[in-house]
C-alpha cells in the first residue's frame, strides 16, 4: 500500500464512516440529566416568567461562585448577550473589534448602530493587537473596545484595560471562548465592564442553546437583568427586551455541566497533549499555544499551515481531511472586513489587517471534546502527515506527480 | 362561620398554600420526555451548528402536518419569532396593531423602526376591531396590519384579509395564544402573510422556551431560515441574524407536547366548563366566549367585570383572589398605549380606544391547566361568590360596612 493510497481524497475509503465535527460537544450523562431535571417536573416550572426559574436562579449563584464575579445574568445566547451589553453600555458609534473574529460577534454592534473599527491581530497568539487597538485609539472619535478573547486564550487584558482608561473608552469582551479560562489568579468575566459567555455546543461549558453576561458593577446588571426579561418592568414603562430568557432545562445542563468543567478540561489536555506529539513532527504545521492565559479550558485545537513549508494550502489540507470525514473547520474565513456590508463601506477605516489577512488563509481547526478519542486523533494526524510526505514526494519527483 | 370570615383578604387562612399561577404548563410525562430525549444522548448533538438538528427538522415537519401549513420554522420565542416576521417582510414604517396585546407584541415592530398605528377591540369579543382597522387604512400611510388571535379565539381573519388586499398593505398575525385553533376548516397559522406561535409555558403547547414562524410562502420561509441561523449564509455576505435557534431537547419537548395536544385541549375543556358552571349564576361576571374559533384550544379563562352589578371593582376582587394565593392576572393592563414609550408619542395618532380602556379596567384571567384541579377551581369560583355577597351585603345595609 503506497503513502497515496490510504487517502480517501486519492481514491481510498474515508478515515471515518460519520462526519467527525469541530465542537466540544460535553453534555452531562443521563442519570446526572436525569437527577438535574427531575425536580423541573415536581414544581411544573419550566422558564422564567416575570421572574428568573428557580434553576436560573441557582445557575446564577453557581456561575458567580466558579468565576469570582459579582453578577452572573444567563441569557439565550452570546450574540444576543453582547447586543445587551453594547445597548446597556449605551454605546451607538464607533467600537474597535478585531475583524479576526466570529461575525456574530460584529454583527451584535449593529443593533445598537454601534460601526465596527476592525484592529489587527498578533500574528502568534493570533489574539487582537493592543499595539493596533492604540493606533485606532489615538486617531480619535472612538466610543468603546469589544475585546475578542478567542480559543481557549486570553486577551493582554491589562494592556486593554489601561488604553481604555487612557482614551477614557468602554471596555467589554466577548468571552465566547474562554469559559473557565484565568489571567493570572482571575477567572475571565472580572475584566472590563462586562464579559460575555458562549453556552453553544461547541464550547466547554453548554447549555445546547445559552449564554451568560457577567460583571461586577451592580448598576449594569440590575439593566442586563431588565433587558433580559419581560417587557414591562412595572410603573407603565415598555423597556427595550431582548426576550433572552433561559428555561429551566437549559439551567438544569448548565448546573451538571459545572460539576464537569474540571473533567472535561482535563480531556481537553490529554487530546491536545496527543495532536502535539503528533503533529510537531510535521514541518509546516503549527499549533496555537493558549499561553497567555495562566489556565485555558484548551476547548480549541487551532494550527496554522505554513504552505511553502508544508507543501499544501491550508485549503488544500481541508479538502484532504473532508474527505475523510473530518470537518475541519477553517473559521474564520473570510475575515469579517472581507464580508458584506462590511467590506462595502459598512466599517470604517480600519488599521492595516495584515496579520488578519495571513491568519485567514492559513488557519484551521480540528476537533476535539467528547466526540473524539484518541484513535480519531491519531488518524486525523496520519492523514495530515501523510497529505505532507505525498506533496514532498511530488515535489522532489522529476516531473510533475498526476494525482490519480 | 360568615360568609365574610371565609374571605383571607378579610382575615381567615388563605385557600392555597402556594401561589396558583396563570399559564397552561402542560409538559411530557418524565417517561415521554426521556424517550423523547434519549436520542440526543446518544447522537451527542444538542443544537443546531450551521444546519438545524434532527429533531428541530422533525418538529417543524410534524408542525407543518398537524397546522396544514408549509413551512414551519422554529425559532427561540415568539418576540424574536415577530421582529423576524416584521424585518423579512420588508416593513419600516406605520403597521396597525392592537393596544389591547402583550406590549412583546408591540414591542416586536421597534426593532425594524415600525410605530405602531393602535386599533380598537371588539367590546364583546376583545379581538381587534375590522371596523376600527378600516377607519386607520382609510386616513392613508399604513404599510401593514399586525393582527393578534387573543386568548384561544381568532381574528375575523377573511375581513382582516379583505382589507388588505383592498388597501394593498401587508398582514400577518401574533398566533402566541391561537395554536391549534381553527377557523372553519383551516388551522390557525394559514392566515396572512405569516404567523407567529409561542411555545412559552402558558400556551397549550409549550417547550419551555420557544415559538414558531409559519407561512404558506416559499420565499418568505427562506428568509425567515437565513434570518434565523448563523450570521453567514455563504457568499461572504453577513445577513441580519437573530440568533434565534432552537435546541434539540427543546425540540424534543414540543414533539412529546404535539402528541398531548388534544388531551390538553379536552383538559382545559373540562376545566372551562366547570369555571362556567359556577360562575354564571354570580351577577357582574361575564365569561368570555372563544367563539370566532371554529375550535378554541380553551388556553385561557378570561372574565370581564361589571363593576356596579358585582359589587366590586376588577382591581378589588384581584386583591380577593391574591389573598388566596390566587395570581389571577389583569393583562393587560394598562393598555400599550398607556404604556411609555407609546404614551408619549411614540405611537402614531390612533383611533379612539374607548373599548380598550373599558377592557384594561374590567378584564381578568384565572388559572386554567396542568397546575389546576377541579377542586382549585371550586374553591377559586367559591372565592369569588363570596366577594359578591360580601359586597351585596355591604350594600343592601342600612349603614356602610367597615372592613374588619
Amino acid at each position: 500500500m503506497t503513502a497515496e493510497s490510504s487517502l480517501a481524497v486519492l481514491g481510498a475509503r474515508p478515515r471515518f464512516s460519520e462526519l467527525l465535527p469541530v465542537g466540544q460537544f460535553y453534555w452531562p450523562a443521563w442519570e446526572q440529566f436525569e437527577e438535574a431535571t427531575r425536580g423541573i417536573f415536581s414544581r411544573r416550572y419550566y422558564t422564567s416568567q416575570r421572574v428568573a426559574g428557580p434553576l436560573v436562579v441557582e445557575l446564577q449563584r453557581r456561575l458567580q461562585e466558579f468565576l469570582g464575579v459579582k453578577h452572573a445574568i444567563v441569557v439565550r445566547n452570546a450574540a444576543n448577550g453582547l447586543m445587551i451589553a453594547t445597548h446597556t453600555l449605551g454605546l451607538g458609534g464607533r467600537v474597535i473589534v478585531p475583524s479576526w473574529a466570529p461575525i456574530s460577534v460584529v454583527q451584535s454592534l449593529a443593533r445598537s448602530k454601534c460601526r465596527p473599527v476592525f484592529c489587527d491581530i498578533d500574528p502568534q497568539s493570533q489574539q487582537m493587537s493592543s499595539a493596533s487597538v492604540r493606533r485606532l485609539l489615538e486617531r480619535g472619535g472612538i466610543q468603546g473596545i469589544l475585546g475578542v478573547h478567542l480559543w481557549g486564550n486570553a486577551l493582554p487584558v491589562f494592556e486593554l484595560e489601561a488604553l481604555a482608561q487612557e482614551f477614557g473608552v468602554a471596555l467589554y469582551y466577548d468571552a465566547s471562548h474562554a469559559f473557565g479560562c484565568r489571567v493570572n489568579d482571575r477567572a475571565i468575566g472580572n475584566f472590563g465592564r462586562a464579559e460575555v459567555f458562549s453556552f453553544h455546543q461547541t464550547n466547554i461549558l453548554s447549555t445546547g442553546e445559552g449564554g451568560c453576561i457577567v460583571t461586577n458593577d451592580d448598576a449594569l446588571a440590575s439593566k442586563f437583568v431588565a433587558m433580559r426579561g419581560d417587557h414591562v418592568s412595572g410603573g407603565g414603562v415598555a423597556l427595550q427586551s431582548a426576550t433572552s430568557r433561559m428555561s429551566e432545562i437549559q439551567a438544569a445542563v448548565g448546573l451538571a455541566m459545572l460539576v464537569d468543567f474540571e473533567r472535561n478540561r482535563r480531556n481537553n489536555a490529554e487530546q491536545r497533549k496527543s495532536y502535539e506529539e503528533r503533529l510537531r513532527p510535521i514541518a509546516g504545521i503549527r499549533i496555537l499555544n493558549p499561553s497567555s492565559a495562566a489556565l485555558s479550558n484548551l476547548q480549541n485545537l487551532v494550527g496554522v499551515v505554513d504552505h511553502a513549508v508544508f507543501g499544501m494550502t491550508r485549503d488544500e489540507l481541508l479538502n484532504v481531511l473532508r474527505a475523510e470525514n473530518v470537518a475541519a473547520g477553517r473559521d474564520f474565513h473570510p475575515a469579517s472586513h472581507r464580508i458584506s456590508p462590511y467590506s462595502e463601506g459598512m466599517a470604517d477605516a480600519h488599521e492595516p489587517l495584515h496579520d488578519t489577512e495571513l491568519a485567514a488563509e492559513s488557519t484551521f481547526q480540528l476537533p476535539i471534546g467528547a466526540r473524539v478519542t484518541i484513535d480519531h486523533i491519531e488518524q486525523i494526524c496520519d492523514v495530515i502527515h501523510q497529505a505532507h510526505i505525498h506533496c514532498a514526494s511530488k515535489r522532489s519527483a522529476p516531473t510533475p506527480a498526476v494525482a490519480t
